[in-house]
């Protein structure tokens, strides 16, 4: 087989063959193909796309490149949750305790970030003295001891992907949907959950602007998933501006706890129990979505989801009184509120530049050596649709710096107001079940 | 300015600025832009296309790369010719004379080859005490005194062609019309000539099979030519069959002197017409093209072609003689006929795979410091539409090697014959000026 043959069979419009498609996954990975031939067949994908039964195989042939999880020591039917990510998203610090607390085991590996604030594991490394490192022992049992845990990504998993990302990010190929497909369903094959619901943003601040496109992905990874015996649903939700108030790594733990208290952001408390819903029926613990949705909420009030939250940060050696003192959470120095300018309704509100505007404060990483500053961040005060008085606070910063000019004209050229009434938004815009 | 940006501007049907692309040929070249970069972008090209424009900044930048010869000191519109590549293609051999002969100073670089028999440098050498190497002043000198000189390519031209070409090579990313053209223009244009007439090859031993992706190729090229102020022409030609009856090197210096002494195969003879009244035409040596091609059988009747062609090789150290006792030139051990099995009409003779027949003799280069055998190759007795009895010799196999099984078969297998009368192959397939 010679890679030249199957980069010019692709451009061609013709379909891979399994073997051919392994024999470039492999030979990539081990470095006997160049990045040059990999760069020019992943062109070739781009413009000429793939089956479904191409893009299975791409995404079991980087399962296959690395390690796999094996989650069997665990009872139950495990269920993930992934994002395809944005700004303000700390759905899966509410969301893990409340689906736990309905039973469904929740072993999680997780990501740092790298762009406008930390992944998961950077947010919870704000809780005082937690851990995000388990060994595979402690992680199986506390899952079983108290049906949650969430730990740093470790072992060698998907390096085919890790390999692949990193050349479509410098050789124009990122956009691409069977890429994209293939390796967030490499990723969640690999860590072993049995059904997968996944939470495709739609909108400005999400890599899909509309609805089709987000549909388009949705669809791709939902067949992926069921053609290879892993149940996988997908929601389509609201990324036109960030979600809920809170974006930065401390704001966004102490916001998630709200939810956990039964208070918090409407559209984080309704995402969360979209998607729990979901999660919920795929393990078993409910036989249809109305009655998840109310075993979700039940757990919300009677207080066991925050309960099953306490025993998960201190069983990661956190402290779990940060649910009663969340000023134990690391904390900016200055608090500053950005008044309104005019009257009227929030027209928009720029979710991307609203991240950056986190970055640029510290809650994010440039690049990928950079330290985060966990207490930082800004808080809106306003979503989209809401009234707004002259002088009323926008939105709070959260800052270790005392000039903040630069992040207030931000604030305030990615907020706009009109006079106009505004609707709020619809949070969920979908649901793809093939 | 960035690279993965000019990648993606190309991937979107953009057109790119002269800018851009001389930051991606001089950066390739130079190495600070790595090959999967540039195997992305030509994947792209590929998909996209270029405008006239594009192509033409891609031909400059590359000819920009390195080294250009100046042919100024040469009196005249110096005319070059250039032929897209084709089993027995002697045309270079013959033309040249006949040309100078004319009047028009031809000043011709050219290369070895890669495939089924040499290049044109190959094919001098086999004439004795031919030198294929003179010093610019040599060569210079040589073309004012006797109006021919022919030398193997020497200094650095286009470098980026030739690293583009090599990644190409490897990435499915050769049939590409912008990037066919601009690789053979930059490098006639590097060369120095003041004009160009092409000899665009069509049909199934060409590269391109078909009349219209010929005259596709041959716009490109011409319309290249002329925005850069170097009148070109393309004259599209049959190559369904190969040229002439010899395929091999020594065979093919025969068969040209045997067109300069006013005999040789009527293709051949017919195509040096067509091809060299062009470029006396171009030169300003005749009015008009009847004119041109009228001066072109004077030398070949008079035996000034052969003239010019006896003085060129004495001036670069070869033996003249040769014209009168071909069989100076180096000569196989063995010759062998190859009987028809059937009478008939000869349908079809698939050029590549007599070519493949002549590189197995050993008269081409497989890779590039293969050796080759200059006295070896086929000699077709018979071309498409002849009548051929039953016994009677199709083709001569020269061959050095007593066992020659697998040559016959191929010959068998890639002449055929029916009962039907077949007509001759017309051999200008069109003229392609803007």
């Amino acid at each position: 087989m010679r890679m030249v043959d199957i980069i010019e069979k692709k451009r061609d419009g013709k379909e891979l063959s399994t073997e051919e498609i392994q024999f470039f996954v492999k030979g990539y990975t081990e470095g006997t193909i160049p990045d040059y031939q990999a760069a020019s067949l992943l062109m070739a994908i781009y413009f000429q796309d793939m089956t479904e039964r191409e893009r299975t195989d791409l995404t079991m042939a980087m399962v296959e490149s690395g390690d796999t999880i094996d989650l069997s020591p665990i009872q139950g039917i495990k269920c993930d949750k992934h994002s395809t990510g944005g700004v303000g998203d700390k759905v899966t610090i509410c969301l893990s305790p409340m689906v736990a607390a309905c039973g469904v085991p929740v072993a999680k590996m997780s990501g740092r970030g790298l762009g406008h604030t930390g992944g998961t594991i950077d947010k919870l490394e704000s809780i005082p003295g937690f851990k995000v490192e388990l060994t595979s022992e402690q992680f199986i049992k506390q899952v079983n001891d108290i049906k949650m845990a969430v730990v740093s990504q470790s072992g060698n998993l998907t390096p085919a992907d890790k390999k692949i990302y990193a050349l479509r990010d410098v050789t124009g190929t990122v956009p691409s949907i069977p890429l994209i497909a293939s390796s967030i369903m490499s990723k969640k094959i690999a860590s072993g959950a049995d059904a997968i619901v996944l939470d495709v943003k739609v909108g400005e601040g999400a890599f899909m602007k509309t609805v089709e496109e987000a549909e388009e992905l949705a669809h791709a990874m939902v067949k992926i998933g069921n053609r290879v015996g892993r149940k996988t649903i997908a929601i389509l939700s609201d990324m036109s501006q960030p979600l809920g108030y809170a974006v930065g790594n401390a704001l966004e733990v102490k916001e998630a706890i709200d939810v956990l208290k039964g208070h918090g952001p409407e559209d984080v408390k309704e995402l969360c129990l979209t998607l729990g819903s979901q999660m919920v029926l795929l393990s078993g613990k409910a036989q249809s979505i109305e009655e998840a949705r109310k075993k979700l909420e039940e757990v919300l009030n009677n207080g066991k989801a925050l309960e099953t939250f306490k025993a998960f940060v201190a069983s990661q050696g956190g402290d779990p009184s940060i649910t009663e003192h969340p000023d134990l959470l690391p904390q900016a120095k200055y608090k500053v509120d950005v008044p309104a300018k005019e009257a009227g309704y929030i027209k928009k509100i720029i979710a991307n530049e609203i991240g950056v505007a986190a970055m640029l404060l510290g809650a994010g990483r440039e690049t990928k050596d950079s330290e985060i500053d966990l207490s930082v961040g800004i808080v809106l005060n306003k979503k989209v649709g809401d009234h707004v008085e002259k002088g009323e606070s926008l939105a709070t910063i959260h800052s270790n710096r005392e000039d903040i000019e630069d992040i207030k004209k931000k604030i305030y050229s990615n907020i706009n107001i009109t006079n106009e009434i505004i609707e709020t938004p619809s949070l969920i815009k979908g649901i793809i079940t093939e």
